[in-house]
């Protein structure tokens, strides 16, 4: 048999076991595991994320220009990976750390604390946060639990359990505010992709000619289903980029704003917004929108931060982050004017097959600004791993 | 958090999940489906194997002249995937074909079967080979079960429990035996990757003072694992590769005999050889050892095939296969001359994390013609997918 050499991604693994598992509700452990934290044991991964220096520099700054939240305080951080966060939490004086990892990464956690000598403060807990007992209440949580487009990987359900256990009523939390943006975007990606997609069905045409006449199996009735397959690989997956901000062809819209004190997973299962943006720029194309996410430092407020820190994912012609954004291509693309404006319906809810993965669906609508109104158009895409085609 | 596009391989979620799942005897059915059966639920990777012409006409063949074994007979086709060796045995006159398929695969082998005329003797059955029950026993089993090395995938065990239960007594077995072959190679690929790994180490080690010098925390402890974790992925994982036959630097030798009329899953689940490999070409290096399989097309004693069909995956100038061989780095190699033997124990057992990987361990010992004898070396090679680093 042999399947490829590159293999399978966690996406497709994890939408098969769930044809099987089924369910967003109910995901076995086991499978959750081996798609998921799977991911965070490796050193490798860890060190993309700590590489990245917009995340390291916000999260060091929230920590130590907020020293009043740490100091002589018990902290939890939650999915601490290699312990960076909980060994800044101790150096910035808390008196306790737990810090609650799920992978074999935990026991890296424990060295570095180790090392950098704060072992007697870190107390590294390897476990899943919905099964780990701490002896006491904490002051502050600190995690970084954002994935792509802010949801993606769902591990804020994690925090807002640890948090509903373990937070003392004034605690507060790191980063304390989220929001999920999104924006119309120029953008050659979907071109390159509808390019991909004619090449992927010219080379089954081949295929399906060449079984026929050597192997006298008429493969035709197939070609239906290996085209939806292809088009939802090349054109319905939400595509990771770090967009360059003249890609940004009109005003961003938040459709998502999260307290992370008072958030519960009700609110963040499904996501519904409408949004009107108005185009910024004539004579363009609307080829896409785009989504990403920022987070606040703010403490809470009782208990507010000295000095607000931001965590941006926007588009950034620095270079950006490892999030980058993630691109939904619209097709059809639009041709669109200044003073227009895009009308997005917008859905997002945890794929049936795991709950990890995002199905969206977008209604789109253009007004111009000459008055006329162009017929809406829905579009479903997926925000999960790419597959290693 | 968000692990990265490329997402993680099957290997890997599977190493995470038997890390709690435990033990390659029990392994948990979701993760199983989640990390292997998956693969084939997608017509791009069917697409890939029935593109392999060395793959289709050796099957193609094996039918076709013999259609004594098909005509009139009861047919099982174990992992039917899209349906083809199915539709080719009805084609060859079964009165019945069984095609098991455990996939969604199987609904696509379905509409197959009926666009091409055989829906009345070709039922697919979807479910695991080892939870069916059909309602009359056998004469032919059919599957295409072999995996990178011939076991990779354990997928044998299936079409072994499928053979104990279904198959008459006189039944055949397509294909009827089976050969693992390992052989002494040259090849540029070690020095590759030992650069690949030099500049991961570089960059780790810029990575330590950056982390150092800007956030405070020294990750130099966690040097040794993260090298660790890379020589096994760069060094010590199968590297798939299609080698030219003037690679091959020696004798290759059978380490493997399989008879699939009676093999047992105790006899494919642990393979131990001892082999002596006479060197062929003078002056040359000894880079590693090179691992493939053929199987054969014999029908049984009783009733053989009228031409035996065999399908090599030997190294081939003309491209070989999807399976390609692969390719057992040595570190470090050996200058070797003709009339040298090299003489390697071989053993390849079960990953206790995914007992569809298997892990080899390989002592190989240079015996020069002078009468010198280099002292042994050990090194242990890991045969699963890829990650995706």
């Amino acid at each position: 048999m042999a399947s490829l050499p590159n293999g399978t991604s966690s996406s497709s693994a994890a939408a098969a076991a769930g044809g099987r598992g089924g369910g967003a509700a109910v995901v076995d452990k086991e499978v959750d595991f081996a798609n998921y934290f799977c991911t965070y044991s490796y050193l490798y991964h860890q060190k993309e994320m700590l590489c990245d220096r917009v995340r390291m520099d916000a999260y060091h700054s929230a920590v130590f220009r907020n020293p009043h939240h740490f100091r002589g305080k018990v902290v939890l951080d939650v999915g601490t990976g290699s312990g960076i966060l909980a060994i800044w939490s101790a150096q910035a004086g808390a008196r306790k750390v737990y810090a609650v990892e799920a992978t074999n990464m935990a026991e890296h956690a424990r060295e570095l604390a180790r090392a950098n000598g704060v072992a007697d403060v870190v107390e590294v807990i390897q476990g899943s946060m919905e099964d780990v007992v701490l002896p006491e209440k904490v002051d502050v949580i600190i995690s970084e639990w954002m994935g792509y487009f802010l949801l993606r990987e769902s591990m804020f359900d994690s925090v807002i359990c640890a948090r509903d256990r373990w937070l003392k009523p004034d605690g507060v939390m790191y980063p304390s505010h989220a929001r999920m943006w999104l924006a119309p975007i120029r953008s050659g990606l979907g071109e390159k992709k509808l390019e991909d997609l004619d090449i992927a069905m010219h080379d089954w045409s081949l295929f399906v000619e060449d079984t026929e006449s050597y192997y006298g199996v008429n493969m035709n009735v197939l070609t239906k289903a290996y085209r939806a397959e292809h088009e939802k690989y090349y054109l319905k997956s939400a595509i990771w980029n770090n967009l360059h901000p003249n890609q940004v062809i009109g005003q961003a819209a938040v459709i998502k704003e999260i307290d992370c004190l008072t958030a519960t997973v009700d609110e963040i299962q499904e996501v519904r917004a409408q949004v009107t943006m108005p185009i910024k720029l004539d004579m363009t194309r609307l080829a896409a929108l785009a989504g990403w996410f920022d987070v606040h430092f703010r403490g809470s407020k009782q208990n507010p931060g000295t000095q607000e820190v931001e965590l941006s994912t926007a588009p950034d012609e620095n270079g950006g982050t490892h999030w980058g954004q993630q691109v939904f291509l619209l097709t059809p693309p639009l041709r669109v004017n200044e003073g227009d404006n895009v009308k997005v319906s917008f859905t997002m809810v945890r794929s049936k097959e795991n709950h990890r993965l995002m199905d969206l669906e977008f209604t789109y609508e253009l007004h111009e600004s000459s008055g006329k109104q162009l017929p809406a158009i829905t579009t479903k895409i997926y925000l999960e791993l790419k597959k290693t085609m």
